[in-house]
């Protein structure tokens, strides 16, 4: 991560940083599958009417073309039906499910990982190709608020099994908010959100001059709505702190019942883990009931690393309702941060295990016999190509980090040498093995500095 | 492979296809590891300047813009530098090495499974976004030959272990094809090339009359060059075959030599299954040694599954050279054809094997704690949402391809029931598995047709 990205926006790791970025992505697919959750892929391109429908995101979407089409057809706007490279894997995903309805077991458990682009301006943790890691639940007309419960704890599951420090799941409802707000009178709940969505930047004081101003809220109405967004419990205490508040409305009681069930679930399994945090608004104009976004606890700047919530409606097909929720985890976003801060130790640098070198150059051939027994062990093993000096076939598998090196004596003898830390002994191609440690290249999570 | 994608050339699989596309992926990384090569990956655009240094192909290329860029400098076109998604990944590797030279470890052994993109017109077997899966070993200044023997094993290997009819690869040697053609006094080599590229298309006859018409080819010299592009062997004997034509060349000499290295070794290793084919001269533009490209038994018409050859030099800087060999595997093809052949069975299409039924509403925590303790022991489980009917929950299950059922009685035992057979058993959450066969979804070969 010292290197700069060739092409801004757009990162490339050397091979021992895409280990860890595979690491990270086969824990995940793990964790998901473990979960029950089945995979799927979609194209990497949309038509730009579908992109487009969700909101007024056009800015940040790259537009493909065929750089030889003719001009009038060629390039894609928003006017056409041209084609653009999808900036999530929510509204794709949305598409699938419509598309291949008749095809599908509901609800249905997906987990989908692929590169997203957007245009934006590349900023530390933000990138115009990057990969992300979805899962949802979706549902053929109903879907069980326990699924909303379910997947904050698969996300604990899963971000708690990568190297990284520890992390809080902010959890919030937009019932609970939108009944708080009509409780008190303000009936343009979207746009008090947007306001208070605005309180880490802005600050308190101008966020009450702005629900002043813009939406005609009162003194008392800005300070309770104010209020609201303070509270933060790391356990189901937030109910009672919102009852303190003297608001009633039938929303924000469905909203809390909701948030509530969330948070008891997941207080017992993952303590202090996944909070109720009522000033998190972000999304909110999309989602529908739970909202999620989860921070890297010291590394809050890095901005979310996992976000989603509960879609009261992710498609509709005739009168079908798709309802569904699911979060998405940033993994470039991650994985940068992981890069950067040498939150990992990488065993070595390549797969293989073992270098079989040569005793002459016509043993080439029966070195590889040994590498394809080593092989069918599963012992990742290359031979070496030209039969230079003991001397210089070892320092080969040095420079490229393999293990261990293989002698062929002119007797037909094996011996195999660890060259790190020098100890050779006899071995058998038939049953040789290394330690399970060198097996294959491990990712560990680095001893966290002190401090 | 029933279903058309809604957008012509981009395919997308159901979740029990896209099991069979994840089986074919997972089983090439396992063998590319296995022969010791590294993965990378690189960004999916490159600039159109780049892309297009090799070549005419401009035409196939999709230019990326950003939608609302202003009009002047939103399309790439290949007068500036704007970018375009990659058409192959050896292109983008050729960069790669190039800005990462001084961080990698030569010779560089890596492997790279990613999306490439073209706007040709779909076909059988040809899409407009697939997945390839690449090996190349690049060198710095040099790359013995012994690689080239070894990448076409390394094939072998991969190919046999996915659920696909045999297959051929057949390889050729550029040297071999150009030392003949000046040995008979055919200068114009890569017109020559072109010419007996087209034999299977228009046949011999109409290649004769292009020799002759269009590169001055005598009958003598017209008649050579067919006999050699007739010439395919399954050992070394078109060694002997070549040499009683009567041509002689030192170039001739070098490539017989090169390709009888590979040859002996291949049919030594596998049988029957690397062959001597002097007719290939698909890509010899590019390469300048050695060239591979294989066929389904069976399947000729789907074309190349896999093709490649030696570069002298895959990319340069100052005056370092990177010499090297490589071969790509079109996933996407292969995958199309075994889905629409139904080369394989999938056990179940999903991974959950056991879903963890309910009692009653209260015991979905306590149904969470039996799914956890399962999945720790790495068998995936899932928890019934609402606590309907067990014969409702046992539909759920049979409805989304499950086998197991976990009730747990409300005197706290528990037992388990496969679905299939309708056999229940008493189970203890912290030692129960099922059967290995069922712990995850697997693909297997189907039996091959009769006839």
């Amino acid at each position: 991560m010292a290197r700069k990205a060739s092409l801004s926006g757009f990162p490339e790791w050397l091979p021992e940083e895409r280990l860890v970025e595979l690491h990270v992505l086969d824990t995940l697919r793990k964790t998901f599958e473990l979960h029950g959750f089945s995979n799927i892929e979609t194209r990497a391109v949309e038509t730009v009417s579908h992109l487009l429908r969700k909101g007024d995101i056009d800015k940040e979407v790259y537009a493909v073309s065929r750089l030889q089409a003719d001009d009038d057809g060629g390039r894609a706007t928003s006017s056409d039906d041209g084609l653009a490279l999808h900036y999530d894997l929510t509204v794709p995903f949305a598409r699938y499910v419509v598309e291949n309805s008749g095809h599908l077991a509901f609800p249905f458990r997906r987990y989908q990982i692929q590169k997203c682009w957007r245009g934006e301006r590349p900023q530390d943790g933000r990138f115009r190709e990057f990969t992300q890691a979805d899962i949802d639940v979706v549902g053929d007309g109903v879907l069980p608020f326990r699924y909303d419960v379910e997947l904050a704890l698969v996300v604990v599951d899963a971000l708690s099994a990568l190297p990284i420090p520890d992390f809080t799941v902010r959890v919030n409802n937009r019932k609970l908010a939108e009944g708080f707000y009509r409780g008190i009178g303000l009936e343009d709940t979207a746009g008090v959100l947007r306001s208070i969505d605005k309180l880490e930047k802005i600050g308190a004081e101008k966020v009450t001059a702005l629900l002043q101003t813009e939406l005609g809220a009162t003194d008392d109405q800005a300070v309770l709505a104010l209020r609201l967004a303070s509270i933060r419990t790391a356990d189901v205490s937030f109910v009672d702190q919102v009852r303190a508040l003297g608001v009633t409305h039938p929303l924000l009681e469905e909203g809390l019942n909701e948030l509530e069930q969330v948070i008891a679930e997941a207080s017992r399994r993952a303590p202090g883990r996944v909070v109720a945090d009522l000033s998190i608004a972000r999304g909110l104009d999309y989602y529908t009931g739970t909202v999620y976004e989860t921070v890297l606890n010291g590394h809050e700047s890095l901005g979310s690393i996992c976000s989603g919530g509960r879609y009261d409606s992710l498609a509709t097909k005739g009168n079908r309702t798709f309802p569904g929720v699911g979060l998405s985890i940033g993994v470039t976003r991650l994985v940068s941060r992981i890069l950067s801060q040498d939150f990992t130790a990488v065993s070595r640098q390549v797969p293989t295990a073992v270098l079989i070198s040569l005793t002459d150059d016509s043993s080439w051939s029966a070195a590889q016999d040994i590498a394809t027994s080593l092989r069918s062990r599963g012992i990742s093993a290359e031979v070496a190509a030209s039969a230079e000096k003991f001397g210089k076939q070892i320092k080969f598998a040095d420079r490229r980090g393999i293990p261990f090196v293989w002698f062929t004596a002119t007797d037909g003898t094996h011996e195999v040498k660890d060259i790190r830390t020098g100890a050779q002994e006899p071995a058998d191609p038939d049953t040789w093995s290394p330690p399970a440690v060198d097996l294959v290249p491990t990712v560990l999570r680095a001893k966290p500095a002190a401090g």
